[in-house]
């Protein structure tokens, strides 16, 4: 596989980027095309002393950086020679198999739809997102939209959860995932009308539905699919990551107040340090837009070294299992064109 | 103050109901009506033994009850003689002061809408809530609205802000309370167009708006009074509770694995007995309806003994500030009717 990042994007572009990169050349086969300033790459690398894996990096010079500022299609347009724009071009092209950014999100988008269209049959690309699960059975949930689509349509939803399905079965090998809706009651009938058609389809949709989610359940893992509309998504992983430092932080706090309690934390510090990972975004890397006629992985503004190279270790794994064919069978099932979609395709 | 008591709503009525009243008659100057089967209700007094305040102790009889199934504008229509409508024309013929429920929700904001009314100027009443803070320099925030009103308008959002800064400054003495709007980014002109609309309109509003709050800075108390859709607040809420106890569930769990941990455990279980209680919804009893002419307070619907004795301490405190009065005036000020609100009205 061979896989474009465009490492001119996110808060700490580009040198984390480029350090995820030379990581992840160590522990993936993928062969890796860092897309941005050719003279900073190059003296980056040249710099670090670590290259171990130099037949696996590759560098595309590309002149031009999207800022957070930039308005998404415009800067689409009128950047066609931005590092985020050049790395999905090598997609279009056929040059890579994904492409990946911590850029600017309306505008990775933007550069998805623009550059290489929509799947038939999906209404609006989003963004599926991992929820991390603490002392549950699975690991995580998937959480569909999680910020790309803020008011969607009953249909839109729909579209979500049999992409979101897909996905859950592809990448990650669950057969059958369930789906949950967001909603505030667990009783057919419950939220805004939107929320109760939504309901009704899903029910008709031949997925593995299993009713409303509330939040409540939400971190038990009721569902391995929640399905929400972008707004409440972004209002959930980001409360969710909020909650858990603010508590995490808080016992460490207390726990150092006081001897005896001093002696209890030093014992437990392990443990703690152990539920803060589990909590790290940097564990699960990217997201990918789905619904993108090809595959376009979005990474955490704020990513780090080993958020990227997690996220190139995920863009792998999905584009070996085929993801864009994947969806693309799904929504042609969902649009009642095909009856299943077979591993191999 | 007079306050009347639903005692026959909720899941662990009348029992724990009746136990919290007679908690809370030690523990307050006011006069408590318990609303609800005399018979069960005198049984349960005279079996606890513990009557230290007769004088404080009424009863009004109520042969129905209002159940969670019911709909809610019928049951109030159709059951005249349950506890829930009965507690509230109580209110209403002036022989008390505030009315407390913990059954069906929206039952009891129409009994509240039906018999009370609506204060002048109140697009849509609301429940206002408090959101547990921990570690940080305020106990809790304000949200509002906490669940009655799944989908709103600009405007309704905007009476929210108004009657949520009234409230947590004749409730709990706080100065121009800050007002923050959920949003999915901080920065003006993010999330859908109703909350663009809703942000313009707070910043004209004469309330101290401190622009968006997103979901991950909720939990540091960003603002006084976090303004949102019941949607959106029933989710923040829920999930907020769920995380919380399912966090602490997981630290006590891994606490306990090996000998260590377990050395370290014993020692810090005061620690984690002490966070788990700032999470207890109990501590704060009950979240009134805004907005209504009279004061109506929604107990949470498990309540227990000691949810209930604070809730009604709660009612006691809105009741003697004259919260229903304040409302009203904060109303007038929003309508540019008056330039103040006295604090002795």
């Amino acid at each position: 596989m061979k896989i474009a990042i465009d490492v001119m994007g996110g808060d700490h572009a580009p040198g984390e980027i480029i350090r995820g990169c030379l990581l992840a050349a160590t522990h993936t086969d993928a062969e890796l095309i860092l897309v941005g300033d050719r003279e900073v790459i190059s003296a980056q690398i040249d710099q670090g002393g670590l290259y171990p894996h130099p037949e696996k990096i590759h560098i595309v010079h590309a002149q031009d950086v999207i800022d957070n500022e930039d308005s998404p299609i415009q800067a689409v347009r009128g950047k066609p020679d931005s590092s985020m724009v050049k790395a999905i071009d090598l997609v279009r092209s056929g040059d890579a198999d994904a492409a990946l950014s911590a850029g600017n999100t309306g505008a990775l988008m933007a550069a998805g739809l623009l550059r290489l269209g929509r799947i038939q049959g999906v209404e609006r690309p989003a963004i599926v997102s991992v929820y991390p699960l603490v002392g549950q059975k699975k690991a995580f949930s998937l959480l569909v939209d999680a910020g790309a689509n803020a008011e969607c349509k009953p249909t839109n939803l729909i579209g979500f959860a049999h992409m979101g399905s897909m996905y859950m079965q592809s990448a990650f090998g669950v057969e059958r995932p369930t789906v949950g809706l967001i909603n505030i009651g667990t009783e057919e009938g419950k939220g805004t009308a939107q929320l109760k058609e939504t309901y009704q389809l899903l029910k008709q949709s031949g997925l593995n539905f299993i009713g409303n989610v509330e939040g409540r359940d939400i971190p038990t893992g009721a569902a391995d699919v929640l399905v929400c509309d972008g707004f409440t998504g972004n209002v959930v992983l980001k409360l969710t990551e909020g909650l858990a430092w603010s508590l995490l932080k808080n016992i460490r706090k207390r726990f150092t107040e006081g001897l005896t309690a001093k002696l209890g934390a030093a014992m437990l510090a392990g443990k703690l340090r152990e539920l803060k990972k589990e909590f790290d975004y940097s564990t699960y890397g990217g997201a990918p837009i789905l619904g993108i006629d090809g595959l376009v992985i979005k990474m955490h503004g704020s990513s780090n070294a080993i958020a990227v190279e997690n996220a190139i270790i995920l863009a792998n794994v999905a584009a070996a299992a085929g993801l864009t064919a994947r969806i693309r069978c799904a929504m042609e099932m969902a649009a009642g064109e095909r009856g299943e979609c077979k591993s191999d395709e």
